[in-house]
């Protein structure tokens, strides 16, 4: 359990690092905002699916104000992002890269930390998947875009195979580093093969629907 | 009170249902997602307002994550509507529908609930109103339309009334599975008639702010 | 201690009346809802940043539903605002003068409540922000309009500014009425010089990311 312990915090906190440089990026790419806008994404992209999270499960206040590491990471990712975004000919490639890092670590993260809170099986799969989509839905939804888990490919479904991953050794009693780091893996590499190969779920056909207009 | 407590639940599943369906239908219309995205807008357009009512008013974790029906009908429904729409001609009025019947249901809900934990009589007309229009409010802000709580005929208000009959009830030792069916029905009536006349409230008169050009 | 208990909620009514006229332009400006879509963006605007700063620092159910002053405010600053409107030729100015006094109030307290139910120095500072572009946030996203944090000239700053003087106030045991009000006019000068000199912080450069297409 103490491996459980030190390890929990600095896989959040690479999370959040990756998180933060991501948010910045997508800043810095939909819409130019300045630096303090740069650093607002970066630091909400980092910071909220970790508080959603713990609002969820009941972990007030939650982590992110009570260890300063956070913000130092997420902040400090930010300015890197801004800093770096100048010398960078194409956003696209680190921006989509660094949002599965970022979405593997909170998903095993999430799950684990929603196990040790005392939850269920099943509502810590859901809270593992939360909080690997929170962060980057509430980034694309304040900048406009519509949010990658519900348009992207294969992008709930690894976060959803890491949680079960880390709730599947944490029950069978061997997780730990290892385990963590191989679920986030799994994730990590399932995002990046249906980003590289464009593999999509199903569709719905285009028949019939299209008489359809939008009565809102 | 254990007929309440029987109700409850009873109620609260069934426009968990009609939210997924409904959020899943919207997904196919909105924004042609694939499978994964209208199985995830049904979820959170089904989960959003009960998790929100349970975080403001302490029942931590949610009713959500302890219940594992509320999971299997909001993504049964979602599946159930993905697998429909290609047999619909139209989804207008069934999203329309299914709508009303979860924001009827949950202001019921969200009011009895409210004061099951203590909280006064105007705290949980508001809960019953954020209850009711919170799922279908995140779910049009991830798909980028205006929230119905602040463009549609009557969306607000016949919340408002089920919350109103609902507290009404309660305080008079009245409540029961008639008082809250009935409340839940008047809502839904007056949802469906607004729709149908197209009856709105007040608007400002165009006069004068024509010359307003924004300035964010 | 006596004093500043009864100068919280003072300012905090302030601050909520503030951003419910500001919330209920908005509607009028921004998508000419009507009436019940005025007095719900309103009273979501004023009520959202303390909504989410009980939240985060555990003060459940939040100072809004457990006080009627704060809906009464918040729905009369909205009322107010929607018959007001008519008489007013342009409703840019009004709308940023009463942002910038919501912000300045909201972010005294959000920092001073924070500190006052334990958080520390950091997470106070933070919380002070959030408390401050909460509503205003939620407000924008819900218009679909880019949030005022991500993309005003000195928004996010004066805010900051105003929880560091409310902190440093407080630990140095000189904090009460004249320093939250100062803490306040600070935070409002800077907003309201940056919205008068147009001032920016420094954006990224165009060169290089011009080439970049959005791949999401």
């Amino acid at each position: 359990m103490s491996t459980e312990s030190a390890l929990l915090p600095a896989l959040d906190l690479t999370g959040t690092f990756a998180f933060g440089l991501n948010g910045a990026l997508t800043a810095v790419r939909a819409a130019r905002l300045d630096v303090v806008g740069v650093l607002a994404l970066g630091m909400i992209t980092a910071l909220g699916g970790g508080v959603i999270r713990d609002v969820l499960i009941g972990a007030i206040p939650p982590a992110t104000f009570q260890d300063w590491r956070y913000f130092v990471l997420a902040a400090g990712g930010a300015l890197i992002a801004f800093a770096l975004s100048r010398r960078l000919d194409r956003l696209g490639m680190p921006i989509t890269v660094l949002d599965a890092v970022g979405l593997s670590v909170f998903s095993v993260i999430g799950a684990s930390k929603a196990l040790s809170f005392g939850l269920q099986i099943g509502p810590a799969l859901a809270l593992g998947v939360i909080t690997g989509v929170g962060g980057g839905t509430i980034r694309d939804t304040l900048v406009r875009q519509l949010p990658s888990v519900l348009v992207s490919d294969l992008y709930a479904i690894p976060a959803l195979v890491a949680a079960a991953i880390t709730v599947g050794t944490v029950e069978t009693g061997v997780y730990g580093l290892p385990a963590a780091l191989g679920a986030a893996a799994v994730c990590f590499v399932i995002r990046m093969l249906g980003v590289y190969f464009g593999l999509q779920a199903p569709r719905p056909p285009r028949t019939g629907n299209d008489h359809d207009s939008p009565d809102s």
